[in-house]
């Protein structure tokens, strides 16, 4: 049954390869003051930081700049923005770049007008922001998060080990607008483009593997999760493939902007175990994903039978004739397996860095949620981490 | 391939059996003024009038009236409508009703202050509104036009004998929220459930039946189509059930507020004969649309083969070995066929009133689509219609 629920999504999506023009529609609706969010500095390189501050000059905006935004941000990283913004009386923050620049320009919008500790407040205590925000727009470079058509916004804290991310309730927290344009995606390296591939795949696993009510969202997972696999074969083989990288780019908007898990329950665990491993790692976030995946899953099968066998049949085309609800469920794990092998995906935690004397740690820091087909205790954290490790 | 396109749906859901509560959170947001828009008055035997205007009291507001708005809601009603909103200085339009209310309710708002006549702006020379426009919002009684979240408006000219739908471009004629109680749902007669029901399908429809390319829109396509099939299978059987109610609901928002035709071209031919129809037999518009379907489809299946083959398979589960292209696409529509008479849908013309010398006017009134797999001549309108009859 469809629970109760509201839904709405505000931020203004410009998709294709002309995108990057309609800067001139949004940007003369914001004040003088932006402050340009990036990363490492690959849209030095490729061109698209150019592009981008020619279109801010024409719109005679006064740029300052945050730089150097790591795939994990920091708390640190975090305070060092938030006193940018203010500086510069902030009247826009645009965000260029993947997911890890769009969470944070979202964490820096909470957080400049907050007169308290944003980690304390947004993170440990999960309160939502009582203060003004800033208008965040969003020009994305890599795929997978959804963070350009949702509230959420992930934090490191590298002292405590701890990654945590917050869903903001009020969608004002969204950008106000994204500029997609699948042809940036294109110089990406491999293992950047699976890895963002895994990440879209997981967000969809992990609004599907919960519950048994008969739901339209879980229709649209399975359509989403089957358009992501047959472009992701086209793209693994050919990453030039500007259909496939687009239709990539779509499902990643889709895979993660609230509509899939309307009036339905959630599991996100392999989000809080990957979570933790990355804030012991710093591994990619989508390579964390897929090394505790396929043990996770395995282990809740038995308690989601019927979701699983049904995920077999309708994404994987197992034919369930002749065979047992175990059989199919497991067949339609081992062809996802065959396919995170396919594309090249890390598939251990001993590949990311990780180590035995880790793993209490990390399951220490794994947060527990509620809604999936298992409620997970510690020893079985332990063991999946366990199973994950070679 | 993804074409170039903007998207932005910002209508605000409430969606559940306690949704109406939500108008006290929307009201406060407008001014004094309410127009209050309805239809012929099932509103006021079922309570949900009496409902609505309790909740109007409590936030103080200043509510005129627009009753008798008619299923296929006509020229002369719309200024009829616009002189009741200038009078009443209306701040706030709130439509409670099914489709041809909401519908109604943002014709007014871009005609109230509109200095041209609406219909020659509008709807023959398919203008965008220059003037202000009045906030819509809607609570929704019956299912399937998706107008709660889109900017269409579909209207009559019953002297002309012309029905035309005017898909506005910009996002704010949308509504700013829409309350959905699947509940409200239950007391429809089953003949406007299977007609809803029908007008969802051939939504979804109009948008896949169009293209050869690979697109991420297809693929939810089908997921909405298979979810209403089986939801409504459940609903035909056991009209009370909540959970196919509340299914079908949510899937006729989601098969018309633009996210399934994004980056792709669409056909609409079914609609624009059916719109004709309408404009003759004053119909209820789901049955014009099954009434016509099956030989339009039938006629179109040669010129878009790969298409109708993919619809048989992926959704009426169509088994493809040992079988010719063709006869898998014809079991795919035969498939269709057969749901349809399960449900009990009008299959013929003359069921509706329509009679043979009817027929060349009609067809003189279908707009001809340029996007399906083929573009119509007169004379194949005229073929479709003369199958349609009985």
């Amino acid at each position: 049954m469809l629970g109760n629920f509201s839904y709405c999504n505000p931020t203004k999506l410009y998709f294709g390869d002309d995108s990057l023009n309609y800067l001139n529609t949004e940007l003369p609706k914001y004040g003088k003051n932006v402050v340009l969010i990036y990363g490492g500095g690959s849209i030095k390189k490729n061109g698209i930081y150019n592009e981008v501050m020619k279109l801010l000059d024409e719109n005679d905006k006064n740029v300052a700049e945050i730089s150097n935004v790591m795939p994990n941000p920091t708390v640190n990283k975090l305070y060092e923005g938030i006193e940018i913004a203010r500086n510069h009386h902030a009247d826009l923050l645009l965000a260029v770049g993947g997911g890890s620049v769009c969470d944070y320009a979202k964490a820096v919008s909470v957080s400049v007008n907050c007169m308290e500790d944003p980690w304390e407040k947004y993170y440990l205590r999960f309160e939502e922001p009582d203060c003004e925000t800033l208008p965040v727009g969003c020009v994305l470079t890599m795929v997978g998060t959804g963070s350009e058509m949702n509230a959420g916004a992930v934090i490191t804290n590298s002292e405590t080990k701890q990654k945590i991310g917050h869903v903001f309730a009020d969608e004002k927290i969204m950008p106000k607008f994204a500029i997609l344009n699948p042809k940036y995606t294109l110089t990406l390296p491999h293992y950047q483009m699976v890895a963002g591939i895994y990440d879209i795949f997981n967000h969809i696993c992990e609004q599907y593997f919960s519950g048994e009510d008969d739901n339209t969202s879980d229709y649209i997972s399975e359509a989403l999760m089957r358009s992501l696999l047959h472009s992701s074969r086209v793209a693994n083989n050919d990453p030039q493939n500007y259909e496939a990288r687009s239709n990539i780019m779509w499902t990643a908007t889709w895979a993660l902007n609230t509509l899939i898990s309307r009036g339905k329950s959630t599991d996100w665990m392999v989000h809080m175990i990957g979570q933790s491993v990355g804030a012991y790692t710093n591994a990619t976030h989508g390579m964390t994903l897929a090394a505790v995946s396929l043990p996770y899953y395995r282990h809740i099968l038995p308690y989601g039978l019927q979701k699983f066998k049904r995920f077999a049949v309708n994404v994987w085309d197992v034919n369930p004739i002749g065979k047992t609800e175990e059989q199919v469920a497991q067949e339609g794990l081992n062809a996802m397996e065959n396919w995170m092998r396919e594309l090249g995906l890390v598939m251990n935690l001993s590949q990311l860095g990780a180590t035995e004397d880790m793993l209490e740690g990390i399951a220490n820091g794994t947060i527990i949620m509620p809604g999936g087909y298992k409620v997970l205790e510690h020893d079985e954290i332990i063991k999946i981490l366990k199973e994950s490790l070679i």
